[in-house]
């Protein structure tokens, strides 16, 4: 059996109008968040976006939002999403292969435990973070066991990262999310509205 | 565009014929380590196998191996492909939920950074290891920044870890690859041959 990943119906026609260069930090993260506003809009899943962009062209190369309900897949974080879709679509594991663009990992909040531990195999370069973990944790998700300095552990890999960008703009979709009793869908309890 | 996460051909064969009950955890383990030696053999990804067995039958829900390579995906580690496939299968993305029978993943390896983080999200309440992660790293396998006290990690979060369980079957595994030239594929590094 396949496993399939499937973005919501409405990304793709997004990415279609968004082919734009993107060479300001805070305008690519802007982008990031929006994806999360808009997940929750269609309910088509929690509130985290992230994109991959080419640090060259500043165009994006693909997008991702936060599937883990729908996809039935605890991996299908928006960090996954984006990460996986770009690979396929070069057609290689490493986005730091030969020949390949240098790539940014643009995310609307700081990784979980997983998705730290993604970014190294991942081949991006850059990572971007929005919210804080502690700002997911502030309306319940759980962002799971994760080194305290995280941060440091990608530099010493040469994966440079950049925290608190537009932090305020996410945390309000996250708040606004919370606030609309978004479901908060930790493993190993039971399904709860906050 | 979808995000496909395809299991080698054979693998489905497999499992046809392993539909036994197996109450004896190293035989289990006996079984994850068969699929990374099947996976070199049929030379469709890196030496890793992980299967998901319910503890009540103590037959398996699903299986993997690593397909990083051939899915052109940094995340096709075993222990995902195996997680994925067992939540999808079973239609929901917390292999704890309620009406779901308790989860055991089963590993050749014990899980690198990027997996390990993916185990709490999993929902599985049981992981066992054979190789350690220094065993994997002893051929060039990069396992990246993790918990040095990820097994308390996990255990705080009720999941219970057994290693070194046919530890030394693991092994002689991935030196068998590794001594067959086999590739080791971390992002970042050109591909190189041990």
């Amino acid at each position: 059996m396949h496993i399939i990943l499937e973005p919501p119906a409405w990304l793709q026609a997004w990415m279609d109008i968004h082919q734009d260069s993107y060479p300001d930090t805070s305008t690519r993260m802007r982008l990031a968040i929006e994806l999360s506003a808009l997940n929750i809009e269609h309910q088509t899943g929690g509130p985290f976006g992230a994109i991959v962009f080419d640090r060259t062209t500043f165009q994006f190369i693909s997008a991702g939002v936060n599937r883990v309900m729908a996809c039935a897949a605890s991996i299908a974080h928006a960090e996954i999403m984006a990460i996986t879709a770009a690979q396929q679509q070069l057609g290689s594991f490493d986005l730091s292969a030969r020949g390949l663009p240098s790539c940014e990992l643009v995310s609307s909040c700081e990784p979980c435990a997983m998705c730290f531990g993604a970014v190294p195999w991942s081949g991006v370069r850059h990572l971007v973070c929005a919210a804080r973990d502690s700002d997911a944790r502030a309306i319940g998700f759980d962002e799971g066991p994760k080194l305290s300095n995280w941060k440091d552990a990608l530099l010493q890999r040469g994966i440079t990262v950049e925290t608190d960008i537009c932090r305020s703009d996410a945390v309000g979709i996250l708040r606004h999310y919370a606030g609309d009793n978004g479901l908060i869908y930790n493993a190993g309890h039971d399904l709860k509205t906050d």
